[in-house]
């Protein structure tokens, strides 16, 4: 079955400045839609400055995996939006959460921690290291990804312990991260993983593509058992 | 050295239900006191009632774990509150959270979940098997500790997958709860323990005391790190 | 891509008890290879009396997921069957235990524990809830799974903790199991399944058999990096 | 309580090589158990080449803690000796495995994995991140530990997902690894801690002490039940 995807950016980069507009002329947003089109999926893009952020009902509730980039407007994000987004996620909608969205309001309140970070920003090398080789999340991946120049992201890292830590990065300044971290959030699952860059052109790197597309395959929803809660006032046996 | 804890109580059925009150003469936060007290803990209550529901800036920063119990007044509790006590556990303090407390505000947003589950109120059996022997919490009790009449919860329970499982309970009407669930945030650490109502006398079985008496040795802050966060602009190397 | 199943029985309630025989007159092996055909698997059966036990190095190397089922027979499978085994799951093929098959040479060695657990078998009642509803093993099953009559296994179960708990049984007789459990080894995903029995008709039910079938595509080996292990004489940096 | 630790050493470099001779005159052992002793604990140690390796039933019934340094001896550890300590272990000993001891067949049989990883030996530095700042194994640390001159041990490292990851080690050479990891197997605590070395002087350097003493603390027993395993004849309910 087609796999919907929701590439949602903030895209404000791309309107103010002509370096990132000059590497992403689509948009970061369209550059990541390219890939998972290619890929066979079926792909929508989304923005903060769209009514409704482009996160209409219609949308979301069509929407199989959410793809998330935001950086320098997080606070415009609506929380009426983000209260939507939080309870589809909930009820099944998957999420990939790209690089500085880590603290985008929707990740914060799903991990229930600051997700606060070291960081850099000179250029240097990262290396992604493959922790768990059997995730289908690192299908397609060699022993690590490499990526010559990137903004560094370090621990501590304050998020939950992932269920899956699936990659954690090696940067030449020092520092480590937790680079590619599985949750499951109600019926929902959440793959954080951090590269990406407003001005580095990872989203071109063809490992990195491997890896967002794999995630939403990993993330798509599962028709698993609709939770009954609440009062059940008969006890299923005669037992009591 | 000595755990200073807080015990936070809504102390509403205390107040409207007879029943309740001769029970808890002292209210559920009194009783919950007495033991901490009697295992050498420094210990003090607060109830929702008083000014910032007792828990001003004074206690909060002098407490090293809080116990939470709350059940028709979640609503009432203050946002500005929840926050304080949320980021009072990301920098350390320990919170155990209390049966009915599942739903409070500041268990949900330390989840990220709704924390639904299924319940019902016929005083059946409860059998809660621990399921991991060697965990400081599970300290002093046998294969199981059994109450003969209890509020039922059963799953689905909407948490995330605890990072420990201690306890799992049976009930005889037929369902399941994953009931002593430890968790980390930032740097605090959350006990989820299940038991514990208004009318059945739970906070008096010397089992159920012990654990949550374990529980907040556990949840005591350790003197760890105190993580550096945020713009470190030189490399710890210099190799970039 | 269709994923090549070898279902592995004991066989021996089948040789010597005509009640089993008649419940299974093609052995369980018969009865779960013919469901996992209809779900267009391409599936094997190989058994303890066969050279090899039926586990030539030849099966061994195209099969993608193992079922083992066993029970009174454990000390008789060779120990230089079960380390080509092990080898194989560490190298990324899938392994579903069955019920009786927690106390295998196979899933010991893989687990590092006794696999211990309480029993009893009075034909009581059995309610795997599930706790995961959004894992590709419960895709398409209910709030829960009844089965009228089974064998009890029960808490303390001395397995690790699984890294994903999908079931947790409820018995009538008042014991409660961790009885869906995943963990990775190496590169292999294992699924230990606690329902299953000689002389209950367990795998004629049809949502044990989708639970089976589920489990089969999830630990089918999942194309990812093949580790690099050993000595690397040269740094990947200069900078050292 | 005083924790009675039991520090074990192969002891074999110190007996061929002058310049590990010169650096550990009294074995690693003898390093080791020196800091252990002034943090309060009553500290034995034992060797490869004493009867039984030091590990009589005497010494391993009352020992708390085993601490395990092993590198080029591995396969002369005797494998009853092994299952000795394997048995203690799951009953509640805790263990502490350092460094080389990845490879020893205490830790791969509780592991159930090879435990394999890559290596290189050019003294690089190492720096150790605190993953989990709350983990009482973090007590006292800094954000991280830095240490000169390693031989560095890269990811894959070919464990189980730890239950805890405490610490993740950074190298020059552009390599990562899951360097402090606790596990639980039976009733028993285990920590695999990476650094130390035969000729680096690592087991010197006051924060590696300052985390194998916490690691001791927190490996040590908890009174927790006796599980009780086997048959159970009788349903506790009397309701089946």
């Amino acid at each position: 079955m087609t796999i919907c995807v929701t590439v949602w950016n903030e895209n404000r980069h791309e309107k103010t400045n002509p370096e990132v507009r000059k590497i992403y002329p689509n948009g970061i947003h369209g550059a990541i839609a390219d890939f998972l089109k290619d890929a066979g999926m079926d792909v929508n893009t989304a923005t903060l400055d769209e009514p409704e952020h482009g996160l209409t009902d219609e949308i979301l509730n069509k929407t199989d995996v959410l793809v998330w980039w935001g950086h320098i407007a997080h606070r415009e994000v609506s929380d009426g939006i983000v209260d939507k987004v939080y309870h589809r996620v909930l009820d099944g909608m998957g999420l990939i959460v790209l690089h500085s969205g880590h603290f985008s309001k929707i990740f914060r309140r799903l991990m229930g921690t600051t997700c606060n970070l070291r960081w850099r920003e000179i250029g240097e090398k990262e290396r992604l290291w493959v922790i768990e080789p059997s995730h289908p999340i690192a299908e397609g991946i060699g022993n690590y990804i490499e990526l010559p120049n990137t903004e560094m992201y370090g621990e501590r890292f304050d998020i939950p312990a992932p269920e899956t830590l699936v990659f954690v990065s090696w940067f030449a300044g020092g520092e480590v991260c937790r680079s590619g971290c599985c949750y499951t959030r109600g019926k929902g699952k959440i793959f954080y993983f951090r590269p990406g860059h407003e001005t580095f052109p990872i989203f071109y790197n063809k490992e990195i593509q491997r890896v967002i597309t794999n995630a939403a395959h990993w993330a798509a929803p599962v028709e698993g058992p609709l939770p009954r809660f609440g009062h059940i006032p008969k006890p299923l046996e005669d037992v009591s």
